[in-house]
Parts: structure tokens; sequence; C-alpha cells
């Protein structure tokens, strides 16, 4: 059994909420899922035991109400839960969302020892965190970290920096749990917090699911490193319709975008081929299905010249959702196998920007080799 | 040192000569060539020592002189090599060119034996087959194989399974060469030739070398596979203006094409997802920089439905002849490592149909490490 | 009124009769139809009356039924009218359906009469083909043609060219009729039906209904030829999974596309720019929604050259479907205004290959204010 | 005869100055250039006779030398024109150029007298604006330029608004002359600056160059609209490597292409589809090449959803430079028909935002035919 609990009830959220019990159901096949049935976990034995958000419009409401919204066809099995009031700290500041957060009414310290006390009651094995992305800064230190928390910062503190504070004090408290970090925010490579997770028996699964255009890239680039072409130049285009499409609008969330590794390019190749990667647009009847553009040149023997454009329609938040029904099952392996902290084997295939700090990004193909082994399957071409 | 020796003085193997040239001369940097200068081999080592065709045109010419219609660059370090007349077996049957072969003026037999007495004086390591596509029947047996040389059956052999034949009786008395078949005629993949190749001394790279879409398309479904992504169809159509897809508007020469394993969807994804991959069409203007286009739909988590295409404008010859810069020098290790027969190391990463014929396709991106290793080099992520 | 007959009761007409229904129940918007409420006749008035079919599974069925098995939200309005039986003459042949033709029963003669005997009955102002591509020859003469309906000539005509035969005799007996020639067997550009329909009351709208690609592609050509840009080379791709897709799998029918007049290019450019424009390839999955992919080149300024791809996923079906709607209308009002024969003002616009034979393909956005001005509207932007 | 004059002696300019030549000299053919020879007034009638710029790199060099620096194949022919010294007001500035212009040294008042002076002696016939693209803000009132001109408000004016302020005194004094404004700067939209023409004797080509994107999916719009396909949205990115670009990483230069009716969706299709039509980055190695990409949603019948891609490699300058080569002599034709002040007709076809500011976008095609209509020529296929 896997219990999860949920913090940012939207467009992932409520996908991967539906899809499971679907598939937990038998209604429906786990595509979009990685490693589907091989793991000795199943996916019938998630269970997600608690859900957070601070949207007026869903806190208090049944999940499966709140799920309904983004997903018609959402199964009645996800009544029962209630989604409950998490940590605000302006993360919708800007979204024409009504918002409400614990930290309205109580400091941060009074909101975490409430989590934890919520918590202990849930008993959750894995968080998974799929706020909307935040405009943040990282720590400097530990003691910068808690100095923050103690003199109730509410300006210097974002939403997930809080759960994952939370979180570690939790998991301490009770043996371990894991945290999934599928947002921008540094978690994973911020050393500070990559301390305090080891130090709390918390594993971090981080930073920023790997969806969409980017992995493809990787594995694009790859192909290209591997024959030893020069890279000339790479567009990367996507303008989609959903709420995280409409936040990146916000010029200082799209800031959190840079602190990732924007180094996936030099990583791969060996060297920074001049490039534009970036979230582009808003365009509202988009939906969750945004539109890719993508445009590669290089050189090839003798001075040819060869271009490659990639187009795609792809559905945001399923691509996020699926890699979750891996995650959960995957966190509590690490809680089992006590591999705390990031844990590289895992964020190398799953996340955009893998930590812990210090490690790169490799070709996805070979990461998820990689990962394969460290969940005790064997590889596929290996 | 490599001694190489063409055989079909065509697109390929004119930018082949050419960038090779420029490269030992210092004027271009090895783009396009994967190990570059990583093998302990150098570029500046690879020496072309003889050359073969049976275009009228071709034979008895200088090399300088042929490269130059193909790159009005060629170096002039390219002269005083004699282009000598080959096989031609109706190769160049139905296109615009005069022919003539060895085999017009005598029997097969008398030919190979001709062309071991010429090779014996040119010393040939390597011998890098990039003769047009051809229509061909593999062989059963061994028997059949060599009754149809002994009664001179000149309806029944091709250009390249006479080549090969010529090459393993030249390595079984020299001690030791390789075979570079770059194009569809199954030789690699043919048990009978890997069985006459173990015998000889015969190391085969082949068959078809892996350039254009097709390996590209390889890492994309890894790329899907990997993330459990159900593939609904694919689409790839390549068109272009080189004498290579003016000979596949032959519909004998086509059919070539489908004795090359069409598995690589089954063997990539897991299962035969509908697909329609061909080259499609020649259009003069295009020249030798195709315009490919694909198409792939999958499904992804809770049902959703995706889209790629990808588009591209790729120098056909360039591609192909990058890698041959390798294959030659990997031929030559090959001989010293006395690893004889098809090699399946270097196939899987530099072949479209990796022989020998029980070993399947993997992605290119897995292929590539392993080849690496089998060169004695650092893996670069595994 | 405007009161129809359908003659191939398969997607394209299925989708017609039950867009149809919905607009004239108000419960669809009539996008796709380029005039929808312009026009004097409305969309309400637009009765279907019969519909012929030679699939032995929808002849004697409801045509509700039929029309279910392409949409499956289909309206209950078009419960009440069976499906009969039609022209045969072997144009279902070589695809995997079970056919039955009148006249499998009797000579052709027989067949024309029965049909002229239903239409006097059921009253159509208008027919609609929109039978499967046929392998066809145009006729010589006058007389070659009547003579091979008076010797029964079953493997010489084509069910398309016995139906216009017998709509030119319905319409000469009641005064006028307007036959819609959807497919590319050559009518409106046959000189012999052109005069058999001028002589009989008989407005002829053809051939081969302007949808896919090719109008875009039109324009696109229209587009450079205003800026003097030299095209060098146009390749454009076509994959489905309807049935007509399937039926250019056999190469009888395909050649058929190729009396279409393949002078777009020329007609538009001026030029006969090297192209490679075909329908490639069935590819089951992508069913109704074929994928195209165009590329095209050209020489600007200076001697610049730029490069344009158009890719798309675009309803094979509803896209004529709804030029169906006008062209409907549009025969009616030929036969109020007594303009028999193919009227070229209106076919110019709606039809990929617009007779009569001696016309030309202008620019469509020029073609549609000429053919708003036909149909006594005011041209939207001259 | 035409003389000509340079606004901006940049990419464009040295483009249009090399490829004119190169006609004239009967080695180039006149691609890109719209009426090529149909004009009573031929191309090589064209004469440059001077040319202004405020790149200290460039003032006081002979003509030949800087157009070098775009087009290594620049024609000697151009050799013994020196550039001036223009107006700079700011306009390159925030990009890495050192720039000087007669504003440095004199009042604006007198630069404007120093021009005219010259400009009374070289006798232009035609003026073309290729400044950068300028942050600006138009005129309320002839009074308000008129003060600024008076009070020297250097920070008020741009140089393409003083260019045409001296140009209008120009045609006035000298009896007729022709504007081209291929920037975005609003002038032929701007009515202080339309009256002022109409006053004095000065024909207004403006504003903004159609090239690029734009045109085309004017066309494509157009294309949908006469389907009564309802469109969905429309994304359309750019991306270039040329100062244009650099000059519009600039967010207060990114304002003034607000000022351009981005109307251009309404009023192809009658109704504002939800779009995103910008250019969006700067990448180097692009060079003048840019990249675009655009996506196309529309509902076609029956419901029916449908996509169209559209990509291209597109060179920037040698499409504006072509059109440069019809608007100098249409700017001729203008003064000697005095037609002056905007002339809508030619601005409609050529420019993106075609002045005067209460006439509208129409599809390109048309405008086209109605642009040869007001040169005297035959229409095409009207």
């Amino acid at each position: 059994m896997v219990k999860v609990v949920i913090l940012g009830q939207g467009y992932v959220a409520s996908i991967f909420a539906s899809g499971l019990e679907k598939i937990k159901a038998g209604k429906m096949e786990p595509y979009g899922v990685p490693l589907a049935d091989e793991l000795p976990i199943k996916i019938r034995e998630i269970e997600i035991v608690g859900s957070y958000d601070v949207d007026a419009s869903k806190v208090g409401k049944d999940l499966y109400d709140v799920v309904k919204r983004y997903d018609p066809e959402a199964p009645e099995s996800l009544k029962g839960i209630t989604v409950r009031n998490g940590i605000h700290l302006r993360s919708l500041r800007n979204l024409p969302i009504k918002a409400t957060g614990l930290d309205d009414g109580m400091t941060i310290e009074a909101a975490v020892e409430h989590l934890v006390n919520e918590w202990k009651e849930l008993k959750p094995d894995v968080f998974v965190n799929v706020c909307t992305t935040e405009a943040f800064i990282p720590f400097e230190s530990r003691e910068e970290l808690e100095k923050a928390i103690a003199e109730d910062r509410k300006d210097r503190l974002t939403a997930t920096q809080v759960y994952v504070y939370a979180a570690a004090q939790y998991a301490k408290e009770t043996g371990g749990a894991a945290f999934v970090n599928a947002i921008p925010t540094l978690i994973a490579n911020d050393p500070v917090y990559a301390e305090l997770a080891r130090e709390s028996n918390l594993a971090i699964f981080g930073d920023d699911g790997a969806t969409g255009a980017t992995p493809l890239t990787a594995d694009v680039l790859s192909h290209f490193a591997q024959r030893n072409r020069y890279v000339l130049d790479i567009a990367q285009f996507n303008i989609g319709g959903n709420n995280d499409f409409l936040a990146l609008t916000d010029k200082e969330r799209n800031k959190s975008k840079e602190f990732t590794k924007s180094s996936i390019v030099k990583e791969l190749l060996g060297y920074d081929a001049p490039h534009y990667i970036k979230p582009t647009g808003f365009l509202e009847p988009l939906g969750d299905k945004k539109f890719i553009a993508m445009h590669m040149e290089y050189v090839s023997f003798n001075g040819a010249h060869d271009e490659i454009i990639i187009s795609g329609r792809i559905n945001d938040s399923p691509a996020l959702a699926g890699l979750l029904v891996d995650l959960v099952r995957l966190g509590r392996m690490a809680v089992e196998k006590r591999d705390f902290g990031p844990v590289y084997e895992v964020n190398a295939f799953y996340m955009k920007n893998p930590g812990p700090k210090e490690k790169q990004n490799i070709p996805r193909i070979i990461a998820h080799e990689k990962m394969r082994m460290w969940a005790g399957l064997e590889p596929k071409w290996l």
C-alpha cells in the first residue's frame, strides 16, 4: 500500500486522481505510466489519503467534485475525501482565483504544526507537490531557512518551501517519507533542503517533472551528439491554455524557470549551442493540450547543413500525472531502502532538473535504464 | 594506417573521399563522424587505395575528377587514383547511365579472380560497398551460392554478392579484411554470407547504413516506449532528388528494402504499431538534401491523445559518408581483434538492419554506448 | 425546397446527411459551409429524398442506421428513408465489401430506365455523386458512349458514367436538374458529357470536390506567384485511413487521378515547377482524419532560398460534406437560371478539376468572389 | 528614371542595392519582385542617388563597402556613392552600435533644412525608409507635431517622423515625391502625417512592409473564412538573428508593433479569433533567415476539428528588398498621377498595416489584383 497526500489539487493532480482510479478499477490501460505493472508495488495499491489546496472554490469540497471540473468522466470512487486548506503564501497571486491559506490565520510555524498533526493522522508515505509554478528565492543556508520560519517571513517563503519543511518534520517523527516535487521550485537542487531531507528521513524526487518538449529535446540532442553533429542553434516554443501557462505570463514566476539548470544543452552536447528554449505564451482555447515547435540546425559531414523541425500537440497534465503513478511507488520504495535526500537515479529520468545540484542531465533513454536498475528491474536494452 | 577500397564511386563515396581529405589536411572539422578523434586509429591514417565503378563516364578517370562532379570543392590530394572497372551485373539497369562491367567480358569466376589479384596489389584493409541499391534475392545455402558462381549465373547474382565473395577470398588468402556493406542487400543478415565471412577472416559491417529518418525514428520510438505511451500510428515519408531516390522508383529495387527487417517498430515498442515507413518519391530539384516528414500519434495517461510531427531537410550522402570514416577504422580494429563475420556491437549503431540476422534493433542511444565499449572507449553516460 | 438524391451512401454522404439535419434542427452551426445563410435558398430547405448504394450491408436499410455507422450522434430525423440499390459496375471491386448492383440482374439500359422511373417519383432537383473513386476511361464521342450503353458494355462503363446518363434522361424529361460530381471521374471535364448535359437541361458541377490539401496548395502557390517567387519544387503527401484511401491503394483507381488536370501548378505559377503531389498511403488508425505534409522551396530576391512546410490533420469527409450543403442549393439555382452543362463559376471554387475542360484553375480566393457574384451575392473584398 | 534616396543603410537597404544592381546588369532574375518587368517603368531605370545612416562605422564610407558587409557578392557598380549622415534621435539606442546623427550637432529644424538642401541637389523621386524599428508615439495634431519640431523636442520625435517631415517640405518645394515607409512607425496610418503629405505633394506608401509570416497568414485566414471554417486559435512565432530581431528584444521598440493594427485576424475572419502573433526571440546563428512556426485550429462541418501547422525558413531582408524594387517605381507613378497622401491600393498589397488609418486589411491575393489595376496593368485572374 502507498498512501499519498496531494499538495495542490489542480489539473495535474486531478488527472492523476482520475486516471489512477480508472486503472485501479480495470477500466483503463496504464498508458503513460513508464513502469506500469513492472514494479513490485502495483498501481492498485496506491491510495490517495489527503488533498490540499488554497483555491477558495475547492477547499472543503469533495475530491470527486473538484476532479470532475477537469475530467467529466471522473470515477465516483473518488468520493469521500475532503480537500483541505493548505499553505498559500501568495502562490496564486496575480491569477484570477480567490485564494485562502492556513497562513492567513496563523504563523508559518503554527501552520507547519497544524499540517504535521493532520499528516500523523493520515499517515501518508508520499507527498506529491503539484502547486502552481511559484516565484521563489532559494536559501543560502540552513540557518537562513530556519530563521525565515521562526520570524514568520511570509514574504520570503513559498508554499513549496514550507510544505517540504513540514514533510521533513513529519518524516523525522514517523521514521520516513518521500516528497515528490514536480514543480520548478528548487528543492532537490537546493543543498539546504537536500541536507534537511537526508537528516530527516525524507526521500526527495525533484525538481520539475520531465514532461513536454524538454525530455524529447534531450533525447534528440543526445542523438545528434552521438553522431558528432555540430548543433548551430535550437529554438523551442511552447504555448498552452491551462493555468500553468497563465501563471507563466507573470514575469516573476517565469524567473523561477531560470533557476532551473538551463544547462541541458551544454550537458548533453558538450558545448553551449546557442538556444532559445522558453514557454512562450498563453492562448486560452488550446486548453491543456499545448502546441510545441522546435527548430534545430546542425553541421554534418563535409560541412553539410541539416535542419530538423518538431511540432506537436501534447496534453500537458496527463503527461505529468502518468509519471506520478510511478513516482509515488518509487517514493515508497526509497523509504523502504532508506535512500533519503535527493535520489538521482530516479530524478535523472523523471525530472527536468534532476537533483542533487551537483548532478547532470544525461540522455533520458539511458537514465531510464539506470532508474530500472535502481528499482530492482532488469534493464531493457543494456 | 587503414587502406580502403571503394566499391561504387557515386555520391556517398565521393563525399566520403572529399571530406576525408579535407579533414586530413586540417581544413575541416570532423563533424558527422561519431567517434572523431577518440579512436586509437586517427582519421589522418585512412588512405583510399582503390575505387571501382561501372559508370562508363567514370571508369578510367582520375578519382579527383569524379569526386569534383559531386563536390566542387574537392581537394587536389585526391589526384592520382584511377577509377577501375568493377562488377555490373545489371546494378545500374533502368537508370539513365551507360554502364560497363568486368562481367561483360568474362565469367563471374574470372572477374572474381581479376579483382582478388588487383586487391593483392592494392592491399586494402577494408572494403566499402556503396553501390546503388540493388534488386536481389538472398541465398538459401552456401551450396546455392557457390553453384551460382560456378555456373556463371549472371541473372542470379548482384554486384554486392560477388564483391563480398571476392573479398572473402582475398581475406582468406591474406589473413584478414573487413567489408562495410552500406546498402540494403542482405549480407550481414544473410546466414550464408555470415558463415562464409567467419571462415574467411572477413569482418562484416552491415546492412544498410543507418542514416536519414530511421535512426531518429528509432530513438523517438524508444522515447515513447520508455514512457509506456501507446503508439497508435506512424507515418514516415522521404523524398529526394539523388540517384538513390531515382533508383528506388524502380519497383524491383524497392523490394530489396522489404528484405530489411521492417521490424524496427516491433522491436523497439514491443508491439507492431500500424506504420507506413517508406521512401516515397523522386523530386529532382531536392538533390541530395531530402525532405522527410513523420507523424506519430499515441495515447498517454488517462486516455489523452498526443501527436508529434517531425519534418526535416537532411543531406543524404554526407550523413552516410561521415559514418564510413568510423567504419573503416573500426573495420581495421575488427581485423586486429580477429572479430570476423557480422559484428553486432558495431552494426547495432551504424546499420539500419544490424546483422547477424538473429539480432534485434535497440535504441541507438544505447547502441552507441555499447559500440564505444567494443572499441575500447569509455561509455559517455552509462 | 431542394430535393436531393444521394448516389453512394458512404462516409461523405453520411456526414452530409447527419450535419445537415443537425443544422436544420438548430443544433449545430453551419461551419464548413462556405455560403452558410447567405444564399436565398436556406439550409433548412434542403431535403434528402433518396439514397443509393451497392454495399450489400446498406441496401434496404434505413438511412438513419447507415449514417449512424459513421456518426454515432446521427439525428433521428434521418429515419424513414430506405437506402436503394444502385449501379455497381465493379465500383467496389478489390475492396473488402460485399457488393450488389442493379446491373447484376438487368442490362444497363434497363437499369437506367429503372432509375429514371424511381426518380420521377422522388422528384429530385439535385443528384450528389459521392461514390468511391473509380477506375474509368473517358469517352471519345457521344456515339461511343451511346453504343456502350446499347451494347450493355459493363466492362466499359462506370457507375458514375451511368448515373449521369440516367440523370440527363431524367432532366430532359422533367425540365431540368443538377448533378454534383464530387469524385474524380471526368464528367464536367468530358466534352461528351458536357454536351449531353447541355442538351438535356442538366447542370453539372464537377469534377472532384475541392477539399484537403490541394485548394490550400492552390492559394499558397498563388501567394508565391503574386510575389514572383520562383518555386523550385513542391512535395505534397496525404495519408489516411478511410475507404477512399484504401481504394486508392488499388493501382487502377489511382490512375483515375491522373485524368485530373495535374496542371494546377502550371496554371497558377505560369510554369511547371517540379512537383510530387499524391495521395500516398493507407494507414487505418488515422481514420477519416488524414495527415498531410507539404514542402515548397522557392527563390526570393537576390537569389535567397526560402522553404515552407505545411503539415495538418484534416477531417476528410466533413470538408467535402460541408461543400455539398452549398452545392445542392447552387444546383437548384442553376436549374432556375437554366444554366445547363458545366458551370465554371461554381466549379472554379468548389472543384479540384473545374470543368468544362477548356477552363483553368485560378486562385481559390478569387474564384470564391466570382462564385458569389454568379450566385447573386455581393463579393466580400472585390 | 527613378531616383532613390535610402534612409537607413542596413540589411534590407543593402540587399536592395545589391540585388537591384545585379538585375540591372542582367546577372540575376528579378525573383521576389512582384511586378518584375510588367510596369512601364523598368527595373534598369532605378538609380540610387543617396544613402543615409547614423552608424558611425558606415557614415562617410562608400556604399559598395557597406553593402559588401551584408552581401559578399555585391557588384562594383555600387561604388561612387558616399553614405551620408542622417537623423539619429536615439534610433539605435540599446543596440551595440556606435551612432552619430545630424541632430547631435544641430537643432532638428536645422537638420531638416540641411537634408532638404542636400535633396534639392540629389533630386530624388522616392525616399525609402528602412531604419531600425523605433519606439515612437504618434502625433495627436498637426500643431503638436510642428511644436515638437519648433521646440527641438529630441525626446519626442523619431528619425522616421523627422525624415517624413523633411521629405514633405522637399516635395512641396519641388513639385512632388514619394515616401516608402517600410517600418512600423505610423506614418500612412497617422492622420496628421497623411494630411501633411496630401498638402505637400508627397505620396505615402506604408506602414511596415508586408513580408514574413503575416501576409501568408492573411491569405490562409482568408482561405478559412471563404469556407466558413470557424477558427479556434492562431499561434504564430518568429525567431531570427538579424539586427531587427535584436532591436525587438528591447521592450519599448516592441511596443511600436502594438500600434500596428493587430486587427488582421478580425478584418479577415469577421470575428476576433484568439491569437498569439508575435516576433518571439533573437537567436544569433539564424542570421537573416528567420524560423517561423504557426498553428491554427478550426471547426469544420459537423463539428469536426482540423489543425494546420506551417513552419518555414525565410530570408527576411530579401523579402522586403524585393518589394522595394516595385515600390520605388510605383512611387514615381503615384507622383506622375499626382496621387498624394497614403495610397491604399498600393499599401493593401505591400504593407502589413496598410494606410490610411480608416482602411482595412483584405486578402493579399485580391489586394494584388486591385494594385495591378491601380498601376494600369491587367488583373491576372479577375
